[in-house]
């Protein structure tokens, strides 16, 4: 029942438009659900997923769910600074049958109180029966940080809604007060570099944008990480993850885009942009060194 | 044609469901142009605009033009994450005659290229015909700043689209700077603390918060800034914006429900929180202390 392994910060394509391209995109999901991913975590940070509408994003799940993807599979990120934003797009991904929802607070004012933030997930909790929340922490995007009082609150009032979260802090001593203080809570970390720390410890599994051009080998420590090869492998993932810090969502477009074939995955939605030219040909030079092929 | 003058920054009040009292709203607006508002800037963020769902913004907007206001007096705060949101929203605000549209830069991701925030503002402005764009300047909050460089690009490019900006960045040197380098561009402080600075400096008035409370004092300061007795009110001005510096939503809602008497304006719309009740009672005492009539 409970979610666990490698999950994909699924890419959003987009076309000429700047719409979502639909079918590209669900094809992009099949093939990392066809490469050891074992559920994808659509309308994260890594999808653009606040610079898609409520609309945009209903639609594409239910495109996804048409192509006959597993729900149990899907992990659709719903915390928007709008509660009734937030609140329609968790119903339908409870309605879905979705295997949780990954939940950021609202983010635009900032210095909140911690009541403040607790009420915010509380009042979508309170609305949405049947939800499974896992709480999205990412303080250097979002800049509203879910605490370890704030988790220990919400668990203590809300034990069935509140299932798990996803540290993409970066720090992981962050990561390892969590685990430590909360039993059976299923802490994902944002990125593979502690895949194995957090497999170690207890850990649930990772939830990553670099699955988006690297599933396989990152699914492969998820399965054999108590091998006496799992450090090895934790230290190559660590290399590649490495050719995409700082710029990932552009970099792991270009990288698609040589993998594919497919020129359009550059594209990105304003604000953000695609990587300069001179940046994806050093990048594509990287990657066919590590003995990825492009096409 | 050119908006001048005092804008209300107006808060938005939420009834027991959290639901946006339009009927009470719709009051409020009123009595702020019947004070000596020359405008009314809804949707920002002292109006919890990013905690209401683009269809609410829109119910709201029909509701006030449906109540008989004049869309010459309203600038609307448009600017979403996602770009088709801030385009919807700006579309029905040209569509409605309005002055023209408060326009935040996209503020979820951080450390934008310049590029970009300048592609969102592009974006938008290449797709809404007659739209005119007051640039909202706000880093505390969005973490999204908009330089003058970036001001510069926009006039350059889009001249007839690009009117002016709300400097809510508390720094009153950026102000300065950008009314000596952009001739006629229409500059609003976001606190009326600077506003007999502004006026001296050419620029074109003040959207504030505070005007929720102080609406006919600091619409007389506008009128009679080049009077002896200008740093005068200045200072009383100064000295009741004090009162609410720090928690300004809050404080603001609980001096509205003491003025009217209209308990329900306490109400904010998590993550914000309602003035804790002993901070209200000393914010009363001030008030009273300075004159104002409670109920």
């Amino acid at each position: 029942m409970a979610l666990s392994g490698v999950l994909a910060a699924v890419l959003t394509p987009f076309d000429a438009q700047l719409e979502p391209d639909v079918p590209r995109w669900v094809r992009h999901c099949r093939w990392l659900l066809d490469n050891g991913c074992s559920g994808l975590a659509i309308f994260g940070t890594t999808s653009e997923a606040n610079s898609l509408s409520v609309d945009e994003r209903a639609r594409m799940l239910e495109a996804l769910l048409a192509a006959g993807v597993n729900p149990a599979q899907l992990l659709p990120g719903t915390g928007c600074c709008a509660l009734p934003d937030t609140v329609r797009l968790t119903k339908l991904a409870v309605q879905a049958g979705c295997a949780g929802v990954l939940m950021l607070p609202p983010f635009y004012y900032k210095n909140l109180h911690e009541e403040g933030i607790y009420r915010s997930f509380a009042e979508v909790i309170e609305r949405v029966a049947g939800v499974r929340v896992y709480l999205y922490h990412i303080p250097q995007v979002s800049q509203v940080a879910i605490t370890p009082r704030l988790i220990g609150r919400l668990l203590r009032d809300y034990p069935r809604a509140v299932l798990g979260m996803k540290d993409s802090s970066g720090d992981w001593s962050n990561t390892k007060a969590v685990l430590d203080a909360f039993d059976g809570f299923e802490v994902f970390v944002g990125t593979e570099k502690f895949l194995l720390a957090n497999l170690r410890e207890g850990g649930a599994g990772c939830i990553t944008a670099t699955a988006n051009v690297n599933a396989p080998a990152i699914a492969r420590l998820f399965r054999e990480w108590q091998s006496p090869q799992a450090d090895r492998m934790q230290e190559e993932l660590n290399a590649v993850r490495a050719l995409f810090e700082g710029r990932a969502i552009a970099a792991l477009k270009a990288a698609l885009a040589r993998f594919t074939g497919e020129s359009d995955w550059r594209r990105t939605r304003p604000p953000l942009l695609a990587l300069p030219e001179r940046e994806e040909e050093q990048l594509a030079a990287a990657l066919l060194a590590r003995g990825f092929r492009l096409a």
